[in-house]
């Protein structure tokens, strides 16, 4: 019965047209028929790892124990990185080491393991291993085993994290980390970080030769097409247009930079 | 078991590639990890309410009594706007009010709910009601609980339907109101409608200086590349051209007007 | 409970958008709510016929026996094309007779059914037969009838398999078949042709004017930005650019001419 099985769920930048996401959820379907496995996305930019990175963040911690996420946004697949298993927020993230769990090093319990290729298939083809190693090491977990019992120590792990930068104790330099498909503009400045600095009411973020005031609590304190500054759904800083696309508007993209000033 | 629960249909505009429609999923599925989550689309166009409203009209009606379907193309989250949980044709749609729901108005025993957000959530991000209210309101109704038990009556209820235009007994003005991947130019007038005017078979449609006689039963009637009037798969009628795309071929948009004239 | 019943897979040139999709999503699990129904694509380029049949070979063989993929690319349908079933590989797959199972063929134990649409479904829409006749069809398997309980022998089914050309012992020329979401091109090449003509190691594959030697094992034998000739992970001779897009690069389309040269 599934209730005995983790959920899977499944991140690529493969598209789905021409298959390859359709045979990596046969081959856990033809060992576990009744898994329930999760389409998260197959959209991300091809090669796009921090766009990954951060999609991570959005959905990940909503699962429950033990569900196994796997990521497979691999530029460098049939090179000598690594293959990982993640273990963080009692769940299991399995993936290549190229910086695409950057966002889950900051969580507590983190741990690491580098896939021991030959214990979980015996033929890779160099160009897929989202089907025969990714998924082969799910099925691993799936069927009980803990990672030690096929997977190595990992450490040196592949990650980026661009922190915003203190400038003073009244001015910080943030950047745009993602862009979401609403044009919303992350930023790299968390609640906690805000709360890090005492939680200043009276701040203003300048967006080249713009200021926004303060940190809005919904939408509706603005008029439709007017830019605010508000937290996001996963606790970062966000730049938003109320009904439009903040991005196309102010023509930002993703690493430019704003200031935050407290008054 | 999942036979004791009902289905959960999501349809958002979110696109995949944020985790946004991964964390509705994780939400449901942390408290019902067996629930059979059913994708209908991410794709609609960004705060595209007429598109998500025909979308409904081609898919609700075939699943079984008491499905749940998540509408969340909400451009106006976080402002004064309703959360709804309507009832009809023996289902439940759960979404924002403003206007997504209008082609369910003509259901028989419609009744519309606006939900206590106190009641489902105990926190809510001004930003995404699709994982604080509406996917915790669905898991409400999983649970058993009805409409009533954590949502008020709604009245005045968000809604726009586009009737056709009687000119004269033998004229008719009709509106595209949606056309679909395939370039199919659906029309404001129901099969329903045409019986009602007495299923006149002699009639043609004028689309800017063409006339296209009769309605087709089949494709098959036409060579490859003709236009032909059809009623659609859900009982609109329908301009189509036999393998091609009507709406390119004849540079018709959403809005635009045709003329039906009885002979 | 799901272990009884058959895996279900979709693949469909219907976009999600207009509700299509979740229309059959919605047929099945209205008679089957258990069913473990799979995404494989809807995202197939509108009538690309080709990219379907080709995306087959890429899932088909890794689920289980008595899996049942749906394929709908049906540029024809309404016109007097059959509707198939093919048992092949031990798998079921239904769709339109159009060419889409022609990399089937080639499977031994092939055969092809016509589904007699008056015994799967009383009322059919001339436009969405994947909602009225394969849907059902599919239903029928899953409820342990057998093809020939609802079909009649298929004969003269539709396909192409456009071979590579032998110019000599040592000069073939191939095609590009398919270029996948990473620009990788697939040739009409598998390694059972290749070791058919005895596994020769020293040949060189000609692209317009540049000469590609050998075939790699894996991408690291190349540098970041390369051009490499590899198998790819069905058995299809490929040519790739590691970390890029191969089809950019070269300005190659499906259908352009290679020749494999051997020295």
């Amino acid at each position: 019965m599934k209730t005995n099985l983790p959920i899977v769920t499944l991140l690529t930048d493969f598209g789905t047209e021409d298959g390859y996401v359709g045979a990596i959820k046969g081959i856990l379907l033809r060992h576990q028929p009744d898994l329930q496995i999760v389409d998260i996305t197959h959209n991300i930019e091809a090669y796009n790892i921090r766009q990954a990175a951060f999609a991570i963040v959005n959905y990940a911690y909503y699962y429950p124990k033990g569900t196994i996420h796997i990521v497979v946004v691999d530029p460098g697949v049939g090179s000598k990185r690594k293959g990982l298993i993640i273990k963080a927020a009692s769940q299991y993230f399995i993936g290549p080491d190229n910086g695409v769990f950057s966002f889950l090093f900051q969580e507590e319990n983190f741990k690491a393991f580098e896939i021991d290729e030959s214990m979980v298939s015996s033929t890779i083809s160099p160009t897929f291993h989202g089907r025969d190693v990714f998924a082969p090491a799910a099925l691993k977990l799936c069927e009980g085993y803990t990672p030690d019992q096929f997977c190595h120590p990992a450490s040196n792990i592949s990650a980026f994290y661009d922190s915003y930068t203190k400038i003073s104790d009244r001015e910080f330099t943030l950047k745009v980390i993602h862009i979401d498909h609403f044009g919303n503009l992350v930023l790299n400045f968390k609640m906690t970080d805000w709360e890090a600095i005492g939680s200043p009411q009276d701040i203003k973020t300048q967006i080249k030769h713009c200021f926004i005031y303060g940190i809005k609590q919904t939408f509706s304190e603005v008029e439709e097409g007017q830019i605010l500054v508000i937290w996001d759904s996963s606790g970062f800083l966000q730049i938003s247009q109320f009904m439009g696309d903040a991005s196309r508007l102010l023509h930002m993209s993703v690493g430019d930079e704003v200031r935050l000033l407290i008054e």
